[in-house]
């Protein structure tokens, strides 16, 4: 269901005269292309025989080994025997899902969190449960108050889902404090916490913000990606996990993909070694930052009163609230009508909260592109109020965020 | 378990004083790696947006049309829609376990089985049942009897898994009477098929044999692979499957790694597109053939008297029975301090049996390697028989494939 959305869209999104907000495409065409193709012309030229062979269930130990550089940002040390290579983090995502849950176990996970998430975690039958957040992430008593219930029904959860830094969906970052929080609460708990981290060296001030992992390497199992940080058409991420977890990871991964490509990891590891990879980064980050001011820019210019909407500091998202009544996934046809595309917020839930809300990606389009999508999708929000104002609605209003989780329009 | 097995081989077959004869790994030295260094240089300059892009779960639609050339030597038409591409084969192999099969459901395989499927059945918890075979391929009578076991003790079979050509561990070919037979038998019980075919095109002599898919679109799922035809560092396998099923592969390829990579699937689009594809394959197997000859010569040449070997027409591996009362898995360590390596042959069954049996690789080895390893493992086979001779033995012996399975040493 979540994964025929996901379809729609693309489908949706690859008509020109449609703007999309809705996919989280990083804007790959960014990338120095001719130095791009220099690098895997020399790799295969030079090391072909093993970019192109099989390797390593647990990947190419090189890479590894770079792995550390890219990690130490965010304040993790490990060793590269910690790290196992995966096709993207999403099968890392997929692996640890199948080690660790039955049918039936509980994961907690933030109210909204990221729908590839949720996907797995309803094919391996898991019985999701979501916490509150606010303006500074994750809600401490939420968490406690989940597994304070669970206690109550004789019940454990099996890990926690969370995505500290500039969160899918809802662009939300955990400050220090509250990371030490939460992670005090697991450590009481005993609760694996699954940290995804896409986003983290993706921060549009200051300092990328420390993981979880950095502060614990035996709670917390690491999900990496250089999809948005080099390219998502390359699917190489890793997953950091203590011992007797990554064994059993490793495992996992040759039964289902046997390794993962050579020619993919090979690539990642001579463009690491051979390209400045920090300082594209760092153009990444202004180039998405320009595109997020672009956004909250226009949200404020445009958008009628009583929509409300977070302000990512880091990232690919906004998360907006609609005016009272209004249901985004029944205004979707309308908006796409309207040549705009978004996310609905209910795809970023399992249990049917999120219709009044719904997630904004400024990562692909350009900056006046962005301008116009806004102005579009303002214009259909103010006719489902004239709508509503007619004729009423009996449509139910179930904001996943409380109020106080959505700042004000401002910029910063 | 097998997947140490797996990794403690890669390990070994790493130290260059080893002649390897165990891993399955293509000759991809071969290909012209210039050109193959031209075509990704262009694709990334010329496509590079969406070759680095993410794509379509269910894969690159070009390259599902290009694949619809690559199965017709073997018989098959089918619309690119029946196609699903997957980070190799080998995640097919778990998608359509994913789908099918409940813990406790019986698959059937042939005796002995490819050790990653075997692998992938038992993380599902499925009951594997092997099938004999003989030198024309798995048995009619043993899959009907299966059936009719199963059927007397109220149970179902969820599927065969069959490697009609060429096939892994045994290098036997489904025989086109026989595999007409085992289809009838399928028909008749409503059983699922799933035809894996990563050596499909690399017959020795005459037309590739014609697939079970060629003749039932219904029953069977055929799984395809470039791994072996191109390049296995770039994990792109396939999938053809009947609308209904192919519709759940998608949604499950999607939870599982979101999408194949459309770096790799480019490249070898591109390549097909590009290069002539074809005459490297006849490259491949010329090449594949000269390796076989040098193996059963040198088996033939060297090997004790009592020591059997099938002679494959195509493919990767031949299957070799020593003499009774020794043990495969036992002599791996006295092989490998004499040079030489090889896959014991309970590796390739899920019952323990296997255990006077072994799988040679000659694809990867130069011709005088193979020999120089076929003297030394014939050297080592010696020195256990006069050991047995000594000391006698009180190994058990119990053959995987019946007398009639083993052809003598012939090269035809």
């Amino acid at each position: 269901m979540s994964a025929s959305v996901i379809r729609a869209l693309f489908s949706v999104a690859s008509r020109p005269e449609v703007v999309s907000l809705a996919g989280g495409m990083p804007f790959v065409q960014a990338l120095p292309l001719d130095s791009v193709a220099d690098t895997v012309h020399r790799l295969i030229r030079e090391r072909g025989a093993s970019a192109l062979q099989y390797g390593s269930g647990q990947g190419d130990p090189q890479l590894r080994e770079q792995i550390l550089e890219v990690v130490r940002p965010v304040g993790i040390s490990c060793h590269p025997d910690d790290i196992v290579v995966t096709c993207g983090s999403q099968m890392a995502l997929d692996l640890v899902t199948k080690v660790f849950c039955d049918p039936g176990d509980v994961v907690l996970v933030e109210a909204p969190s990221y729908v590839g998430a949720l996907g797995v975690f309803a094919s391996y039958q898991c019985e999701v449960r979501h916490l509150a957040m606010d303006e500074a992430g994750l809600l401490p008593h939420a968490l406690q108050g989940a597994l304070d219930t669970l206690a109550a029904e004789g019940r454990r959860a099996k890990m926690l889902y969370t995505i500290p830094s500039f969160q899918n969906p809802s662009g939300v970052t955990q400050t220090p404090e509250r990371r030490r929080e939460l992670l005090q609460i697991a450590q009481a708990a005993g609760l694996l916490v699954l940290e995804d981290d896409p986003y983290g060296l993706l921060g549009f001030t200051g300092e990328p913000p420390t993981a979880l992992r950095a502060q614990d390497a035996e709670s917390v199992i690491y999900l990496g990606s250089f999809s948005k940080t080099i390219a998502a058409g390359l699917r190489v991420g890793w997953v950091i996990a203590p011992h007797g977890v990554r064994e059993r990871l490793v495992l996992a991964a040759e039964s289902a993909v046997l390794c993962p490509s050579n020619f993919t990891q090979l690539t990642v590891s001579e463009y690491l070694a051979t390209q400045p990879w920090q300082e594209q980064i760092k153009a990444f980050v202004e180039l998405y930052r320009e595109r997020r001011d672009a956004l909250i820019q226009a949200l404020q210019a445009t958008m009628p009163v009583g929509t409300s909407w977070t302000v990512p500091q880091g990232g690919f998202y906004s998360w907006v609230t609609l005016p009272d009544g209004l249901d985004a996934t029944a205004m979707l046809p309308r908006a796409i009508a309207g040549r705009v595309a978004y996310v609905p917020g209910t795809g970023f839930f399992a249990d049917g909260q999120g219709s009044q809300q719904l997630r904004l990606s400024y990562c692909y389009p350009e900056p006046d592109r962005i301008t116009e999508g806004v102005r579009r999708l303002a214009g259909v929000v103010e006719e489902e109020l004239a709508l509503q104002a007619t004729f009423g609605t009996s449509l139910p209003t179930d904001p996943g965020l409380p109020a106080t989780a959505v700042p004000g329009p401002e910029i910063s």
